[in-house]
C-alpha cells in the first residue's frame, strides 16, 4: 500500500486553504501569511497537481497594476517551474465590507455592477492561467431578515449576472465552465441556493444552463444535515458535477473545514467510492480534480499546515484503496445482490410495456401478496457492516 | 379583527391530521379513530373548505371492493352535504412493511410495480373526487446505508414512475397536476429529494416537467435548518409552487408536525406574508389551498384535536392580518426603501446595456470607491424589528 | 402601553455588543470602533442601567499602564456622569492567539498561568468598578481532535483555576459571584461545559460551589437544539441562575447573536415569562440584570447599531407586557387548570406517606385503570395557542 | 486479529433491541416478535454475556400473575442454561398512553403514583434477576408547550420519585445503583434532563446522590450535536458513569439507534479508546457492561437482526484493537507529547504555590511574551490524522 500522492491523483488545493491565517469570529490570526509562490512549490513537493485561488488570495485587494503584474508573473513562473496547473479559479465577493449585503444579489445596484466587474477581471486572469472551471460561492448572497430581501428578485439578479458572465466567457472563447457552490448559512443567516438541490434547480432556469454545474463542498451539505454522497450523486446523475470541494465537518454546526475524513469518515468513504467507482448502474463518473477546501486548525504552526495538506491526500488515497477492495470483495458482491442494489437499474416496466399492460398484469396487484413480499430481508446492516470493516482495513 | 375562517380562506386539512391517533416511535395510540365522514362535518363546521386524504386514510389497506364502495359513497355524501371539496389527494406508500425499502425506488422491482398500481388506483379515485393536485411524499425512498442504494438508478426509477403516471393522467384527461413533497430524513436515514431544491432540480429532468411542481412542508425544510419562506419563494419564482403544507417545527430534530405557528412563528409570519402578498418585485403569488399537515399532540383528547385544527386557522388569519398591516405601514415602507428591497428588482445592467458597456463604465469599477460604498447602512435590524412588532400586534 | 426602557428595567449591554465591528469568519470589519465612553453615554440615553465589559474591550490588549489608567479614568467618569453601573465583567481569553489551545485548560501550562494572571488583573478592576458578577466564557476551552485533549485533566484544571480565583475574591472581600457561560461549539469543534447542565454539574464539584453559578446565553443553548427556558429554569431551581445573556438565534447553526426575539420569539416569550413571573409553583425568580449579549448585523452602520440596541429592550418590554397579560387572563388560568400545571407542585406522596403506604394503596396500582386514565385530555394545544395569541397581542 | 466476542468482553443487549419489530412513526411492524427465551439463547451463542430488559419487554403490559410467573420462570431457566446475566433492568414508562404526559413528572398525580408502583414492582424483579444497575429513561418527562409544564416542580417531582426509590432499594438491601439516561427530545418536544450534563447536575441535588449516576447513549448526546466521548469523560471524571448505551447516530436528527459505529465512527473510536484505556491522566476507567441499545433496521428480516447484533460487537472489538495499537505506537506517543496532552495533568500552580506566589512570578505575566508563546504549534492535525490512520487499520 502506498499513500504517496502523484500528479495522476489530480489533487488540488486553494491558496486560501493552507494560507488561512487562523482568524476566526472570536480570534485574531495565529499564523503569518504564506507567499503564493511558496505554496505552489510546497504543494508540488507534496504531490499535488493543481492550485486554485480567489483573485484576492493572489493579488491583494486594492493592489495597483504594477504590483498585480509582478505577482502574477511570479506565480506563473512558479507554475512553470513545478508543472502545477490551475484547474479552477474563483472570486472573492465576500471579505470586503462593500459586499456585506451581497454581490450578485445585494440590494445596492452599484455594488452589483462592481461585483460583475471584479469577477470579469479575474475571469480574464483565470483564462490566462488556464483554468477550466470557474467557481461561484455566493457566501454573502442571503439575508438575516426575511423582510429585507426579495427572494424572487434576488434569484433573478443572480441569473442575470451568471447569464452575462457565461455569455462573456463564450464570446471570449475561454472554454471555461461555471460551477456554483451552495452553502446553507454562515456568514449570512440564510444563504440563497443553500444546497446542491437548490443550485441545480436554479441552474435549470439559466440561458446557458449547459455550461453551469455545481461545486459541492462536503461540509456545506452536512451543515444542513444532508448526505454529501447523495448530493453529489444527484449532481452527477444530472450531468452537473463540474467540480468538488472535499473537507471534513462534524455535523450540523458552524463551517468547520476540517481535513477530509476528519469528520464523518464513513460518509467520506462512500464519497470516495462514488468518485472512484462511479454510480453503480450507469457507471457515470466524476472526472475532475480532487480539490480540498479545508482550513488547517488554528492551533497549528506552519509545519502543521503542510502536514495537514498531506493528511487530506493520504486519507483520500487510503479510502480509495479501501473502496476498490470493497467492490472487489466477493462477500460484498453477494451482499449487494441480496440487497438488490443492482436490480434498481432495471426499469420498473418491461421493455415495451405500457401502463395498460401494467394495469392488466394481475401479478403486479390483484395477485400480489404484500404480506409475503414484506418478509424479504434486504441485509442492509450486514452490507453496511462490510463497508465499515473495509473502511477499518479489517478485511 | 375576526379570526373566524370562511370558505374563501380556502383552508384544508388531511384526514390523517386530525385523524392521527398518537402512535409514535415510543408509544401506542392515545386516541381512537375518527370516521372520515365525521371529519368532513367537523372541518366544515370549523370553516375549512377542503379535505385531503391518502388512499388508506379513507379506505383501510386491504378492504374489499364492497367495503371500499360503501366508504367512498359515504365520503362523497358528506362532501355533498357540507360543500367541502377535495383539492388534493395522495398515496400511502410508507405504512405497510411491503414499502420498507421504498416504493418508486425500492430495490425490489415487484414492489415498485405494486406501488405504481396502488397509486394509479387512487389517482382514479382522486379524479372522481375532483382533486386537482396529486401529492407524492416519498418517505420511504431513501436509505440508511450509503452502500445499499444506487442513487443514480433510484432517481431514474423515480423519474420513470412519475413520467408514467403523468402520461396516465394526461391520457385520462384528469386535469391534475403533481406535487412532490420533499423531506430530508425520517423515517429513512436519508431520503431522496431531501429539500425543495433537490425536488425542483429533479423535476427539471422529467418528460412532463410542466405538470410537476412541489408541495413544501414547513417542518420538512426546517428539519434541514433551511428557511421555509426562502424555499417556497424559490419554488414560486420557478413557477412550481403547486401546493403547500403548513405546520410548526421547533428546529432541527424529529418531524414534529406542530400546529402552524407553534414553532418558528417569526418565519411563519414571513411565510404568510409571502403567500398573501406575493413576491415583492414580481407580484407572483401562490393561489392554491392553505393546507395544514400537522398532528394534534398525543396528550390531547378528541376535544383537543378539534381545538388544534381551529388553532391552525386562527394563527394563519392573525398572521395574515399582521402581514397586511405590515405592508401598509408607512414606517415599514420607509424602512424597506432604506434597505433597498425594491431596488433589487431593477436589473443590474441598464436597458440595452451590454457587458462591453459595463466594462467601459469607469464608474462601475475604476472610479468606484468600495470603501465609501461599504459605509451604507441597510437598516436591516430596524426593518426586522418593525416586523417583530407587527407580529406582536404592537403597531 | 409603553416600551420606553427605564433604569428600573435593569437592562445592560456589553461594550463588545454595540462595539462589534462586523469582522466575521469570511469578512473584514464593516464599521469603525466606538469609544467606550461614547457607548456609556448612548446606552444611558437609551434607558439602559448597566454596561459590562471584557478587559480588552475597555483597555486594548498590550496597552501600557499610563494608557490603561487614562482609559479607566475616562470610563469611570462616564459612569459617574450617567449613573450607569457595571453589574458584570469578564475576561477575554479567546482573541489573542496565545489562547488558541485554551486558557484554563490549554495543554500549555505557561499559558494557563498567564491566563490566571490576566483574569486576576481584571477581577481587581471589576471590583473597583463595582461589578457583582464575574463571568467566565471558556470559548477556547475545548478541542477539535478527540485525541488531543485529556477531558478529565481539563476539567481538573478548570476547577483548579476557578477554585483559586474564588479564594482570591473571597480573601480580597470583593463580594463577587462567578457565573460560567456554557457554549457547545464555535470557535472550538467541541467546547468543554457545553450546556447549562454540564456547567451546573461541574460546579457541584468546586470547593466554593456556593459562589459559582451560570450565565446562560439564549443562542448558545439553542445551538445544541435545547430549550433555553428549560435550561434557565433548571439553573434557577438549583439556585444557580446568577446572570443571563439574552439574544436571538435561528436554530442549530453558527452563533448568530441576533437581537433578542429575532429568532425563536415564542421561546423568548416563555423566557421573559419565567424571568418576570418566576417558576409557577415555587415562585423562585431571577433578580439580576437583563443583559443583552448580541451583535448588530454586519449590514448596519452606526445608526443601525443604536437602533439594534433599542430593539432588544423594546422586544423585552413587549414580551413582558404580554407575559403579564397571559398570566392574568382567566381563560389562560382555566386552561392551565385543565392541563394540571399547578398540580405538579403537589408531592406525589401525601404528607407523611411512606413507600409502604404507597404499596398498600390499591387505588394507586391494583385498582388503577390505566386505560381510563389515558383518556384524559390535557388541552396543551389550546394552552399553547392561548400563549401564541397573547404573544401576537391578539387577546 | 480476532473479533469473536467472549463473555470477558461483557457485551450486553436489551431485549427490546433485537426484539424491535420495526414499527416507526410512519410504518407498521415489519417483523414478528421474538420470544425472550430465544433471545437469551441467540445472544449467548453470539458471545454476549448479558441481557437487559424493560418490564414490558419480558412480561406484556397487563399480563396476569400466572402468565407473569410462567414467563419469568422461563426467562430464568434460559439464563441458567446459558450463563447469561442480567446486569441492568429498566421500566417502560413511555409506551402506554397513560404516560403520554409523563411518569415521574406528569401533571396528573394519579399517574405519578401509578408509575412509582410500576417501577417498584419491576425493581423487585430486577433484584431477583440479579441486576446491579437500574436505568431510568424519562422519555415522556417533558413538554411540547413551554407553558404546559412547571419545570421547577417537574424537577422536584423527579427528585421526589428517585429519592423514594433509592430509599426503597437501600432498605431492601438490593445493592443496586441507579443510572439516569438523558435525551434531548423525541418523543417529547423537549425532554427534561436533556443531556449528560443536565442529569449530573440534577443528581447532585438528590438525597442519595451517591447511588445515582448516568447511562449516556451515544445517539442521544449526538442528537444535541454534542461529543459523546466528552460527555462520558465528564461523567467518568465525576465518578458517575454507571452504565453505557452504545449505538450509532448520523448527526442531529431523529433518534436513529443504528449499530455501534454505523454513524460517527471516528467518535466511536475515541469512545472505545476512553472505555478501554481510561482517562489519560488519571487512569479512571469505566468498568461496567458494554451495552448496545440499538435497533436493527426495519428493512431486515430475522437473519438480519442477528447479523446486526453481531455487527455491534465486531465493530467494538475492531475499535478496541485499534485503540490499543494507537496508544502503543511510538509515533503517536511522540505526537501526544508535541501536543502536550499529558502536560494538562500537571497542576497550573506548583506544589505549595499560592496565588500570591503566582502574582509575584513575573515570568507568568510581566515577562511573559504572549506573541512568542502564540507561535507554538500543537500538531493537533497530525495527531488526529494518526488516529484516523489507526482507525483505518493503516498503521
Amino acid at each position: 500500500m502506498t499513500v504517496q500522492p502523484t500528479r495522476e491523483d489530480r489533487f488540488s488545493f486553494g491558496l486560501w486553504t493552507v494560507g488561512w491565517q487562523g482568524r476566526d469570529p472570536f480570534g485574531d490570526a495565529s499564523r503569518g501569511a504564506i507567499d503564493p509562490v511558496e505554496t505552489v512549490h510546497r504543494l508540488s513537493d507534496l504531490g499535488a497537481y493543481g492550485v486554485t485561488y480567489h483573485d484576492d488570495d493572489l493579488v491583494p485587494f486594492g493592489a495597483d497594476e504594477a504590483e498585480r503584474d509582478r505577482i502574477v508573473q511570479g506565480f506563473k513562473k512558479a507554475l512553470d517551474e513545478t508543472g502545477l496547473v490551475v484547474p479552477m479559479a474563483t472570486t472573492n465577493t465576500f471579505t470586503h465590507p462593500v459586499f456585506k449585503e451581497g454581490a450578485f444579489t445585494t440590494n445596492d445596484r452599484s455594488v452589483r455592477r462592481y461585483a460583475l466587474r471584479k469577477i470579469m477581471r479575474n475571469i480574464d486572469l483565470a483564462a490566462e492561467l488556464g483554468a477550466k472551471t470557474y467557481v461561484f460561492w455566493g457566501g454573502r448572497e442571503g439575508s438575516e431578515s426575511d423582510f429585507g430581501k426579495d427572494i424572487g428578485a434576488a434569484l433573478e439578479r443572480y441569473r442575470e449576472g451568471i447569464d452575462l458572465l457565461a455569455q462573456y466567457v463564450i464570446d471570449k472563447g475561454y472554454g471555461m465552465r461555471f460551477a456554483i457552490e451552495p452553502k446553507p448559512n454562515e456568514p449570512r443567516g440564510d444563504i440563497l441556493l443553500p444546497t446542491v438541490g437548490h443550485a441545480l434547480a436554479w441552474i435549470s432556469t439559466l440561458e446557458h444552463a449547459d455550461m453551469v454545474g455545481v461545486n459541492p463542498e462536503t461540509g456545506h451539505e452536512q451543515m444542513a444535515g444532508l448526505n454529501y454522497t447523495h448530493g453529489i450523486a444527484q449532481a452527477l446523475w444530472q450531468g452537473k458535477l463540474f467540480h468538488i470541494d472535499l473537507n471534513g465537518q462534524s455535523g450540523v454546526k458552524y463551517d468547520q473545514d476540517f481535513v477530509f475524513g476528519h469528520g464523518n469518515v464513513l460518509n467520506a468513504f462512500s464519497t470516495v467510492d462514488l468518485i472512484e467507482n462511479g454510480l453503480p448502474g450507469s457507471g457515470q463518473k466524476y472526472d475532475g480534480p480532487r480539490h480540498f477546501d479545508y482550513k488547517p486548525l488554528r492551533t497549528e504552526d506552519l509545519d502543521g499546515v503542510w502536514a495537514s495538506a498531506e493528511a487530506n491526500m493520504r486519507t483520500y488515497l487510503l479510502l480509495k484503496e479501501r473502496a476498490l477492495a470493497f467492490r472487489a470483495d466477493p462477500e460484498v458482491q453477494e451482499a449487494l445482490a441480496v440487497a438488490g442494489v443492482a436490480d434498481l437499474a432495471q426499469p420498473t416496466l418491461s421493455e415495451g410495456e405500457s401502463y395498460d399492460d401494467l394495469l392488466a398484469d394481475r401479478s403486479a396487484f390483484e395477485d400480489f401478496d404484500p404480506e409475503a413480499a414484506a418478509q424479504r430481508g434486504f441485509g442492509m446492516v450486514r452490507l453496511n457492516q462490510l463497508a465499515v470493516e473495509h473502511l477499518l482495513g479489517a478485511r
